[in-house]
């Protein structure tokens, strides 16, 4: 098994002899009597040396044609530049994985991973370029992002609680969801694992789930996969105002985190800054019907009642420039049926989206749900869900001991996109499903 | 937002006034002026005492009729009984959520979960039993195991790799796997993720993926499940041994730290002892010829290059008392092709399986993945898999630079299971999917 990483490398103070190191090369220059590689593994990369003086003529001479990309392990001495740079003079290499198959560019080399007409070639070939250093630096950031939520909620009392995949009930209408026949059911992939976490939030009282949602609509914005992953939580004996303030801390508490692990390494692999712009809580709040006012009075209609398009969102973010913001009070029509009827308003929920600063769109929603049977009657109806019998269980769950509960829901792609300033939520999961592309690899 | 738990008064050393509790009813006493009520919430139960004397007679009254499982506020002063019981004594207390709907057995009450004719309706109203203590003793369980895995992952260099659900490739034949169809495209729920985190252990070196796996094969055990959580891992630079070593160190660690954490609650709720039979090892090995060489002198005859039946491994459990055991060298035959053919034996491929103790049957299993593209082609050929092009960007990923890797996979609710000592996995998930019964809730 692999001892000694790069990183290891890089740190060590003194020379060393006898190192061992297993990885990739990255690229080669070769000089006369010396070739000088880049050997780099998942923790950077280190100029290998290699002496005509120092390893057997045919070992040199081999060296020379072997390509980028191929695996080797290197023996040799830890040695430091006089600019005091590490690097590994070789006295033994080894060709362990060849290269039999051309990709160009070359998987590891500095390409522009956002380039709009290499984009086709790469996500096609996504399984190859998951070796790219900027599509690395990104994966291992979204790693660090779900670490914290993790640990946020570990040290918050949250259980985890994995609800299943194969669902009878789509949170929006059915025809919204992917449908998947089983055993001659008709069941779909799940869209929102809210009912299962309302279920066990009246044991647990602070429930999480962590895992993989599905839509069936189309959705062509860069914000849009057919298959992401969905940060849901549910939280007993709780209301909006108080989801709200947890999300705050959680989104501030990330932010702080990510930037302080990674920040330097998404500098370097990427050239740009984390989005530090969750930073400093409470976010500012505006009501949906302000915000349809503030958008008229920019020259923008949007009827009550409909949802906020992208732009509409982009163009609301000016109004708090550098900051995340709420908007509260989204009307009942949009809203799917769990969510709260505002007592002194019922043409609204008590729901609360978080929209991105840098137009980067929404980010995340929160709702306190309906524990009330009447309530929750009068919204199934409202969405011509009364007397469906697949939401009998739910309704059991508002028949016995249901409290107070809030929830809050976040696709981890938008956060990790809008952190890194990624033009595409695509990017930002190891092996992207698009409405566009067909499901391969 | 609730900020005092039940753990928390059972902690406390003195006595204090003004405490606010919100939770539920469990049970419920009246004598006379006095009611006793137990109070639950997601930490434990606490007595709730409400005398005539110290709240207001229509309070009292309303009390006497309010059911178990109903949603409680209490406020009132946390009191040590002679014994040194800690009791809550109530001023004022509000019944937050009622309940129109009658479940029996009451779902938070003492009752035998594991009973054979109580089942059927446990799982139909599994959304309700989710409040019973002993699920939920055992659903904490499970959350405590992700979370030590996840941490010996993320102290072991590991990064996380989310593969996605829907795949154009199952491990095994088409006809085993899940099959859904995607705008017109007909692809797979994942049977499991191997091919992505190979892909991903050329860049990241060591990854893993706990997230949801599907059979479309019915298999009616004990021990499957429709859809499952499934821990994969895959380690770049490495061979059986290390990955034999790997596991051995997960399964001990997981088994120290779950107990020393759960094995009194564990205990408490379902009144056995933790399984500790991992704690030791190495875990002693026998190879699957020696297995049915063994099975056989027993009486049970099995053909070399068939599965070995569970009863095959509770009979060979009997050889290793106490302790989990490697079934090495498993037959070409029974292999999915990604495994590396024996040096020394072709019948065979470089693939242990542990085998719980107890006859809890196979917990994981382990392999030493497939590096040359020349042996992956014969095994796509020995798999009728030859020239199907949805496994080119396997070949792709044994083209450039492939090194010697080696993998993992266990069933979460297969190790619950085991290290619990429960009937069935089914009783391991939140929400169960099995082969018999209809997908719902």
């Amino acid at each position: 098994m692999k001892e000694i990483f790069v990183s290891d490398l890089l740190r060590r103070v003194g020379n060393a002899t006898t190192i061992e190191l297993h990885g990739w090369i990255a690229s080669k220059r070769c000089q006369g009597k010396v070739i000088f590689l880049d050997v780099c593994d998942s923790t950077g990369k280190i100029q290998v040396v290699i002496s005509g003086n120092d390893v057997p003529s045919r070992m040199f001479d081999s060296v020379k044609h072997w390509p980028v990309e191929s695996g080797v392990t290197v023996h040799g001495a830890l040695v430091h530049s006089p600019k005091g740079q590490p690097e590994l003079h070789a006295i033994d290499i080894t060709l362990v994985g060849g290269v039999t198959k051309e990709f160009s560019p070359h998987p590891r080399s500095q390409i522009d991973i956002f380039d709009e007409g290499l984009i086709p070639h790469l996500l096609t070939n996504r399984h190859m370029y998951i070796r790219n250093p900027k599509v690395m630096a990104i994966l291992q950031f979204r790693d660090c992002l779900m670490h914290y939520m993790r640990t946020w909620f570990h040290s918050n009392r949250y259980t985890s609680i994995e609800a299943p995949i194969l669902t009878p009930v789509p949170l929006y209408d059915d025809g919204t969801a992917m449908p998947i026949t089983v055993h001659d059911e008709k069941v779909y992939l799940t869209q929102c694992v809210g009912y299962y976490l309302e279920a066990a939030v009246h044991a647990f009282e602070r429930v999480f789930n962590i895992g993989p949602s599905f839509r069936g609509e189309e959705g062509r914005s860069k914000r849009h996969l057919m298959e992401y992953w969905h940060i849901k939580a549910e939280v007993a004996w709780c209301n909006l105002d108080d989801i709200i303030a947890s999300v705050e801390n959680i989104v501030s508490y990330l932010t702080k985190k990510c930037t302080e692990e990674q920040g330097l390494t998404i500098h370097a692999a990427l050239g740009t800054n984390l989005c530090t712009d969750g930073l400093v809580t409470p976010y500012p709040r505006i009501s949906y019907e302000d915000a349809i006012r503030l958008l008229s009075c920019k020259g923008i209609q949007t009827e009550f009642g409909k949802s906020l398009s992208s732009d509409c969102e982009a163009e609301l973010s000016k109004h708090f420039p550098g900051r995340p913001f709420w908007v509260t009070g989204i009307p009942r029509t949009i809203e799917p049926f769990p969510y709260v009827i505002d007592p002194d308003d019922a043409r609204i929920t008590r729901v609360a989206d978080l929209i991105a600063s840098n137009g980067y769109g929404e980010l995340l929603g929160t709702a306190e749900k309906i524990s009330d049977i009447q309530m929750l009657d009068e919204r199934l109806r409202d969405k011509n869900k009364g007397g469906d019998a697949r939401f009998e269980f739910v309704r059991d769950v508002h028949q016995v001991g249901c409290i107070p509960h809030a929830a809050f829901g976040m696709g981890v792609e938008r956060m990790v996109r809008w952190m890194l300033n990624i033009p595409h939520v695509r990017d930002c999961i190891p092996f992207p499903r698009t409405f566009k592309r067909s499901i391969t690899p």
